[in-house]
């Protein structure tokens, strides 16, 4: 108990960060152990300000969650969403950049101690396990570790903080549904995507013609080329067509609905009318926070590359392996990556009628 | 030409950075097209961002391969070629960090002016050919674009300055040479190799009890696990035999000589003995650069799958796949990374007679 | 002339980028004379990537400036601004850190050029000369260099480009002129004003019994925070009283006009409000602005006191003394800081009226 | 207590980092009273990783101090020292950037909480204060924090751990003390310091005639730098000069000890020689140290003036008029930026005769 004198009535700094707890918490297993080595401690506290990230990260993702579990998203939730998930945005780069730190430590220096820390692993963060399932990660996508699920890695506690994600909705389940229900997907006696399909036939016929006119493909390139048009253009056909993309999601090449990936697509190409702006944003957040944690992901694979070459890591299996191959597997909102294959330059985006116009501006008279 | 006052004489500002070539030179195709895209500006003015740290780059590397071209490096140069490695580590990160200015572009604002530059591509950068060939990319590792070799991508005037760079020796080259130029490999009347191979033989046996103990591998994941380390421990026996490094080499699972990999062994070994400081940090300073690439060229694919989905880039190719092929196939230095698995305990290090001691110390009586 | 073989019909990267004019902008004083010296390039190449960033920057802000000029700022407008003024701050990031860059380079080896330079200056910058009149740093705040303005250190083809630029509106005048404009200031049968003045009342009492009861503060620290609070509460006054704004732009201590910085408030007090919410971003997006600027020079002071120690820089005059006067004199949006002064916990907000409430929000009936 | 299954047999990951205790740290007043601010997670959470990051510097500090503890510092030691400084430096850039984290915090947000804080203050922070005077921040020069010593403010529990360090070898001193023992400040029949002198009279006598020919200069900025001038030689005349030297210290100009500066100078200007290569970046990594606190330093003003604008922080106090002011007043090593004005271009530096070449050079004969 810290002691008090009249420097501490009132709320007092280290009491209110509860330092007794936080900075009495490294205990480095060398030292018990009596061969103490130095970066151990570096190796805990960098371990330790992961998880207070995490919790922070958690803490903005249950509000965003608990926003929009409503059958309505009320309007200034959404700025207050977007200033959320722009801070976990934040808090990822912090996260990328300080894996910058670990690497002063050298090869030979993590040896000094890795041993003893068998076969605890960072596979066993309940918090991080949480993030995933919450962000929408899928068992089904999930790669295992060594194998096995992280059901059998986790203590008991820990499983009983996490089991109850998987079966409560997710952050892309619930982005959907908002998606679904945006009101602006077809407009009195405009058939807006009947003019953007044409709009797009057009571009894809020129994809079409740069490729065969393309000097520099081998014939095998030209080829996979031709392919990969032919799929894109297959793709396009089921924004049209609810079972076309059906049949995507069943076979894996799609995750979102076909309503929901049609509003997304809708707010991407009108993002500057006022009242898609938000919602731009919004997707746009979600997938900076795709792709920092992707190259996260990345980053922690080449330094454990780095800090044990092709040996197996502390948990008793080849880390820098599992970490690899989730770099990409583990990504959730790759359909609004992919959307972007549909876009067009806004000089050929159709124009909408005034009275469109209207619905999409802000309602004021002065 | 600038016009002079007398507030110009002397060197001035202006004429010195040479800005009217350096401001004059962008010319946004939209705009001479008729149709002027803001953000054009920001795409041309990045990519000569990106031009100008390459041309510091290829400053710094050539600077570097000057100084080890010798049959002899002087000692005082190890100490300049670390600095100027260090520095290429601070333009990477840079060059990576600044793709989040590339990614306040929105992918539909990007299409309003892709057209427009068929068939240019990133591809064609001449000075980053120049960079991978003088790293030390090998044309058998090169991923090709389009299923070509830039050869057919470059025009005539900058093959003729990438051209050369396929011949002469490479920074791979010089560093293993004056790897394999390291006196400590042997030491009189103490036979390091064979501590040494006990050592590891030991940690291997108690990777291999960690395996066979390990309740959370699934039976797959403990055969593939054990097939590992049994590469692992064939690797190990190259290096004390020339002939099974050989091998290794020829089937294209080393690159580094025998005798350089001993050397750099040692290195990371020993790196904190006087002498071999500079080079742990000089072999330290290459892990980074490669490490920065691949995170660079991580990012990169990031950045264009998010501008452009799945549809083909400005260069008529699939930009996105070929980026991610090349994200870990382009590394030069794997090598140093895989070392790691070899390295020791500093525990377990074995100690050096006093002798040799003296030979990694410096001299200085007073 | 680039020399085209078919690999170049078309767009060749080269020739989009000119980098013929790029590359072969790098001129070493050094080399010229005949003692060539390692890291002028460095030198050269740094400044020429901050003149191409200074380059973007203006872009980005003639555009905005333009959005701004005319007597009705479109509402879509609002969130390209915002987008684009969040891409400046991107910038800036860039170039804080990319001084870690130059910070590689050892203060004596700096000696090695630095006379050759002899007496260019970034003072004579024009762009960022140009990118500080149309922020809004106005001439009186100007801090001369070496006493003397820029019109006698640049060039007259320089001074040419910047001077229209005195006499044009500036980003802080368009501002404030869109501010004014706000029409949300009063609202029908609610007076708003009276129930913030309360409330302000009630805190600002609170503080002084803080400072009061606080056992920390010496007599003279106490005496010095009552002063501090009397002008607070003074320029409190200030918000409902013209007279007494004026006052305070008259001698200084404010420039935002009265209407304006009512305006200013409403949107830092009710944010969230839809109709609100792009208007804060645009305020915090020029808060970071100024904030990063101020940062930018702050390490610009470090960089050049660590490089030149307390010698005349190449201008002849001490640069370093000059760069730190300027770190927050040639602030321009401190107001925006200090209406921090002035502002609410969200629970004692007052409440809006309902039809208030509707005034802020989206108009959208399905 | 965490439950056991046989998943976590051995090291489990969770009790290891004792994330019972880290994780079960957050308690947030607002929550308490009643009235929960969701942002105050944040200002938790980040303060403890600030703390965890100064727990880790601190561990960093004491193993450099006790490397530079003994009579003689093991040359081995220097290479590691140098590592540890660096990863200061690492964390340090971190503790910079993620206050972009705290950023995301709106001003009117954090007011949500902020009384509940009083009186509170993150100058109450021990750890900080410990690192302040181990790295050898002085009492007398620490700039009070509302007039009043920390010691007033800290508890006895935090005081008495803080109050030892203000007795012990700080790093500035134990720094100096290792300098004044270089050995090499005089070598055998070479008088380095004489042919120094005559090189640098030459520089400022040129400095002196630029300064009078600048015609950009107004008759009181030339006054101001010929003043400038004058006091650069006198301080000059002091290297040579241990009276003048102690005269400098007492008035409070310089700091670092007449031998200790000689040996520093010397390390700076013959930094290529192999044995004073590592002595040259323990310097830098100082200076490097030292630049970094002072941004933190700024960037922390910089925020806390953004979200509070004028007003007292909770420690009942300015806290942006403390912050801004020990900026650069607790500056530990502005003696080693100050040297740099006393180097020389390498071109210009007295060529060392071969025995003291070799003195300089490291030992090894095959």
């Amino acid at each position: 108990m810290t002691q008090k004198n009249n420097a501490t009535s009132g709320v007092y700094y280290g009491e209110y960060l509860q330092l007794e707890k936080i900075l009495d918490a490294q205990t480095p297993l060398s030292k018990v152990k009596g061969k103490p080595a130095h970066d151990e401690m570096l190796f805990i506290v960098i371990h330790q300000v992961y998880e207070l990230w995490f919790k922070q990260i958690l803490h903005e993702l249950d509000s965003v969650l608990d926003f929009f579990q409503r059958d309505y998203v009320l309007e200034p939730n959404i700025g207050v969403a977007v200033s959320r998930l722009i801070r976990i945005t934040e808090i990822q780069s912090v996260m990328i950049d300080q894996l910058r730190v670990l690497e002063t430590m050298a090869p030979g220096d993590f040896l000094d101690f890795r041993e003893a820390l068998s076969p605890a692993s960072g596979f066993q963060s309940a918090q991080f396990r949480l993030i995933e399932n919450k962000m929408g990660l899928r068992k089904i996508e999930r790669i295992g570790f060594g194998g096995k699920e992280y059901s059998e890695r986790l203590s008991k506690s820990d499983l009983a903080k996490v089991l109850p994600s998987e079966q409560s909705r997710t952050l892309f389940e619930l982005i959907e549904l908002w998606l679904e229900r945006t009101p602006f997907l077809e407009f009195k006696g405009f058939d807006f995507w009947v003019l953007y399909q044409s709009v797009i036939e057009k571009n894809l016929a020129r994809d079409q013609s740069v490729i065969e006119a393309n000097p520099f493909l081998s014939p095998e390139a030209r080829e996979k080329e031709m392919k990969n048009l032919k799929m894109t253009r297959e793709n396009f056909e089921a924004i049209f067509d609810s079972e076309k993309h059906l049949a995507l999601i069943q076979n894996g090449q799609r995750r979102l609905s076909h309503r929901a990936s049609k509003a997304a697509l809708l707010i991407l190409l009108y993002k500057e009318k006022p009242i898609l702006h938000l919602p731009y944003r919004l997707l746009t957040a979600l997938i900076e926070i795709d792709e920092r944690f992707a190259t996260w992901r990345y980053r922690h694979f080449q330094m454990v590359h780095r800090m044990i070459g092709t040996k197996i890591g502390t948990g008793g299996s080849s880390g820098h392996h599992y970490l690899k191959t989730t770099v990409d597997a583990h990504r959730i909102f790759s359909d609004l990556f992919n959307l972007s294959t549909y876009l067009l330059p806004s000089s050929e985006l159709p124009t909408l009628p005034l009275e469109v116009e209207r619905e999409l501006g802000f309602y004021y008279t002065p």
